[in-house]
């Protein structure tokens, strides 16, 4: 199953890497350790709301949308385990195509 | 400013109520003490990924549509605190009317 904070984690690296800010800059802007911000990018540690309040301010990216995009991860992380048990044999979904076309909408 | 746990603990505490379970049903089902459950729904705790999934499971409500819903009530709160900073006097909402159309666009 997938783990929220390390979606979480993922996303936050996702946004600073794509900033090409290093683990240091955005740990002192944020005053978190850089060892707990590295823990949290890696879904080592679960950040505290007031922390992740912090990380997000300190990249510039609003809270809403970093959780706006681990829910739609997560969605379809829940929609392949969906289709995994529903599923019967014969109807697993092509290699690369879209969940949303190969759902079992009758399961 | 709207803090995460707060606004994950009221969803939870909906998603239960609109089920019409206590608390030590959902507690139960999700293997969690009610005490805890208790604390998560106030916002006085923050869930750690494990339990949060198990506290979904016991409500049947996918982890996905409760972090939607947390972060659509995110986003409503930013962009009330950033019309706050940004409006200028003169430009205030009228009360009851939806945040999507008073925000200043040119700020």
């Amino acid at each position: 199953m997938a783990v929220l904070r390390r979606l979480i984690g993922d996303a936050l690296r996702r946004e600073r890497l794509a900033q090409h800010r290093t683990l240091r800059e955005v740990s002192s802007d944020a005053r978190v350790s850089l060892g707990y911000l590295s823990e949290v990018e890696r879904g080592q540690k679960e950040a505290s709301s007031e922390l992740l309040a912090a990380i997000c301010d300190a990249l510039e990216v609003p809270l809403s949308r970093v959780l706006r995009d681990v829910s739609d991860e997560l969605a379809l992380a829940e929609l392949g385990a969906m289709h995994a048990v529903a599923a019967p044999v014969g109807t697993l979904p092509v290699p690369g195509a879209r969940p949303s076309l190969v759902v079992n909408r009758a399961a």
